[in-house]
């Protein structure tokens, strides 16, 4: 099984900037604590992380794989273009968040995203990205 | 550690009603399954059901343990007196939901308890109350 | 056929109080109208009050039966748990209300119950619940 | 008791079109047994179909009877116009609708009528107009 | 000069129908009072009633006049359609209403009519169109 | 019939500013005519203008008069404390604007003060304070 | 191939009125020339104009066709009655507007028929009704 | 005189959890306090406290006193049915907060309880109780 | 301890207009009784009424006080000049009103002075003042 | 006259997926279609497509054109900069949509596009293109 | 150039309440550092400081200025009669804050004056007033 | 100090069209003089325009600078990608807008930058961005 991470704007700076919020490890530690994880599970993670809604949605339009887990970062609350792309691409997504939106600013209470996909899964650190593998491996 | 599991209303007939949704095991398959992955964890899990939003607000003031689990089923979208309850424990909380509840009725996208748990997994069937097991176990 | 006659909160006070709206007849002798009516027309009337959400969820649950009558009072306008149960039930429901609540408080003008239901007959006084019986019986 | 029974737009293609949703009977069949049904009872139906919301209002206004019972189809749903009427007629109304409208579109669960009316019937078919027959024999 | 005044839905009843609120005087009365001050102010005053949207529209477009007074009942609040006819008509419209409509029902705040019209009187009784024919006189 | 006319705020620069909107016409010219049109009707008028919400109300409290005529300029759209006063004074009271209201900002067709006076007349100009004086006279 | 097309509220008087914004021709032109359009793409064109929502719905029920076009004008935005009759007769429709109704007034951003109608073609002129005799013609 | 003093869901971990929000005094310790003060000012309190809506709805049916003092905790928010129940008894009622739910959660802003009650008082720790017993003595 | 007891618009009329509403008594009679009573509680009143927003903030500002209490009347529900201002002065304010407001106009929902204030009290007639000086001891 | 044709985000995958809803030709087919079509009426198209909001701003200032025909996908529903280079662009422009999306999501009832352009064509299909060429040439 | 500087409700007390947010420099310092700048650019500012809103559009009205820099504290989201005062001088304004009202409460998020101004500036502490005199200047 | 200042979609065509609102300087005309301004006040500009969403956010995170200027654009209003970059950079922004965005279309009354940056300036046509530069000057 192959599975596609996306994440959205701003994460690409993971452990560099509002640590306090996100923690200190960056996206290609994450990334790679990830990979070997999927390679453990017995799958095979791509990993693509872009600020652009277009590259985005050219990304999931152009991958051949088997499930999507996508953390779209602000995307999620208002990119429909996004949601299009999952949508079209008729394979199971899990939309994850590291942090807990519910918790945050009002904004970030609607995803339009989440009824494209299979499952949600937020607040979980890092972790939410393995936890939407094994979503992924289960299904 | 040991770990709260509370279902609210309706979710005790998993299994009986309503199968081409939620499945045909029931609550307790469901369950069995759980507390033998909590034990392979080296957790413990205690299980809860009511149909009763103060039923499940005496158990969760009353019982001692590291971290809650909960279906609250529609009480998620209204009961603010459960939502007090959670945040009074001071524990960490999961809030799941076994189907997506963002790709259903219109009063399913509201949760009342989201803000106060550490985060919320949904759309994985049973898996997510072992997903949110997870979560808890590495927080 | 056997029909559940549900009754929810502050119904057990018909008849005692506020009785220039409601009438001076109490909910027994209400019920025992209706009992009456229901084996004149050949069927049976089980009747249940509760003014617990979660003890009317348990009847919906339990009761075996081949359809439902049900005035939820005030639970009417936000209890989705006992629209789940409704629904799950996979019975034939009626909505009924003694008094017309579209001519009375704005809070009472959404039913949450309504959707699930087969129809809704208020206004008609007492005679609501007869004539849901009617209505069940013509199914 | 003479009743004035009133049918709004598209009701005259009952049985001819959407048979699928409002069943295979024309308003005729269905007028004939509810005629039928009233002289049982010991009072007269006068029956009337129009698809011109003045020509309702007309009616309303010009017909000597005791007690009305209508269907305003869409005109349910904003037609003030009729409300007034159905008002100022100072006549018992019972509002009904064959199907239940709380189960079909969004813009149908409002009601402008529902107030000034002694009850609403609805989802009991061709038997929501002799429930409200019933209704108002019992009122 | 000469003045159409119209009349919409429900109002032929005046002085026959809810007379605590709208007096003794019908119709007819009232106009008859109206057509005598026209002619002591040396303007012609034509009269329409009708409880047609579409009745009041064709008589918008048909008549031949220098002012309009209109008093469109419940249509005040949305019929569109006769907005358009006031609007097309290029004349002065002057809105009245009997009654003080903000001191009524909610639905009774929002007029889809007054935007197109020169000016509004309401609350004066029968007063109100001769108001109307003076600020029609004076514009 | 003693009649207090109450100008609101930024009347008192009529004919000053803004003259392409509300003519040329001082409010001292309009005063002078109105105070000969109520002297002509056999009643008196005093004229009162503030800027000062408070001293409206102080205005409105002191004076012993028969009638009320306001135009409440901007206050008319939020001043809940000149309703109450109005209310309190138990005097009947006519809302005026010199321009039609309703074809202006959408925050103009709010009127906190219309439900408490008897009748509102707008969009006629200076004359809207004469009509005004003609519907109290005749109350 | 048999195309029925309606006029609503209004458009009966283009080309007289308003003509800065709906231009010199009259709905007879217009219609004369929509007519020879369709004999030359070998279809019938039937018009029907009316200022009454009813009569358009009688127009709606009683024409035999295979298809219809509507320029609903006003009703275009609050005649669930006549999208009631449109989705009844259960032929392809196309709605049509003249001008761009999203560069106009608020009231006319809402169609209550689109939802029901194959598609929308506004903005064109009198070009939109050929332009939607095509789309039929193709569908 | 006799005042029943209810509490609802949360309200019996006073002084055992957030205690830097509701202070160390337990809601034990508090009632003692009331009920001295009770006693002081000849009349008698009974204290109820409970987690479930139907409970809280069941004592104030059953209760033969004199008042009732109410702090519903997360119910007073959406508990109609409570609301119900106090308008039901007839007797005068005092919603009580001891803090300022007003500098609290949007959701805490709005009270379903406080039109049925003679008074509201909030934000004066446990003297809130005290003042509302004040309030109903001197009623 | 010194006290600031501010009134605001039309409260100096209390006792002279609408007495059905709020009683007999003037404001004098009113605040001679609570002078009384703060002095009995050993702390000192100072009294102030006004109708002028800007009259009752520079009285907030220039007052040396250690508590406020407010029956801001109208102003309760759109001032944030005088909200600002109680904030600003750093000192514990307690919102009072006579009336129980919420069960009052629509408008009269909402505060938007309380989130700054200590406390609020309604419902309790003239008490208010004196249960809003013991809540301000007792803070 | 060159016409410039875009095409927004997921629409590059025509024919490829979800073709029970938007059929079996590729873009590139219908393109092709249109071309030709477009070379009979004598005018020229240029095609573009682009998942990127900013690739289809920057080919909307910089194509040198006569017209422009846009199907922009979701970013219809709220690409504000879209709407900003239409409207820049000062060319007659025609928003196009294969479906009909009057009768698809709610948040594809609202166009941010349309009010910029010269009309609106949906739900014809790829006709809706040829359609627009029509509606340009015949502006 | 001679600049009116207008300061509304509570901004006489900067640098005596509050310091936290605004800062120990008293209106009177900052005041006077605006003067030099005022002189050292040549122009003359007037200052003028009111708790009042009455108070405001009388000076707005009767100084005689080339312009108007304002921050209307509290009132400017919600006077609406400073807004017409504002309008009315016919004078380019700039709305100044000294906080970034964006970054605070809600309430504080809409201006009823910004659109009847030339420009906004906010979030510069008391550079706001110097940089308004600069885009007074620069017009 | 060096200064970022970006400028969003649609205004790389300043001076080119539309120049009746935005003048007839083209954009690099404008940066000249910025680029002057900001030597002159001893800090280093660095120009930035883009059409797209994801080139702005990856211009914010990788431009080492001491603050940021920023319009938008359309952008302003919706871009939560864009707000969480400048959130994330931790400098102090500036948003500025050419044209008063408060007196243009309802859609640009919100932005959802502001609140993270220090201050927002508009109005002040290409001054704007020099004012911007003081504030951030003396930040």
């Amino acid at each position: 099984m192959k599975i596609l991470i996306i994440n959205g704007p701003n994460l690409n700076l993971l452990g560099k900037r509002e640590t306090e919020i996100y923690g200190t490890r960056t996206l290609e530690e994450i990334n790679k604590e990830i990979a070997a994880f999927a390679t453990t599970h017995k799958c095979k993670a791509e990993f693509f992380q872009s600020n652009c809604e277009g590259a985005i949605i050219d990304k999931i339009q152009s991958t051949v794989c088997d499930g999507i887990i996508i953390n779209a970062g602000a995307y999620t609350h208002y990119s429909y273009a996004i949601r299009d792309a999952l949508k079209g691409s008729g394979l199971p997504c899990i939309e994850v968040h590291m942090s807990n939106i519910h918790a945050r600013e009002e904004f970030r209470q609607t995803s339009v995203l989440a009824d494209v996909c299979k499952g949600v899964i937020c607040g979980c650190g890092a972790d939410s990205y393995k936890l939407a593998i094994r979503a992924l491996l289960n299904a």
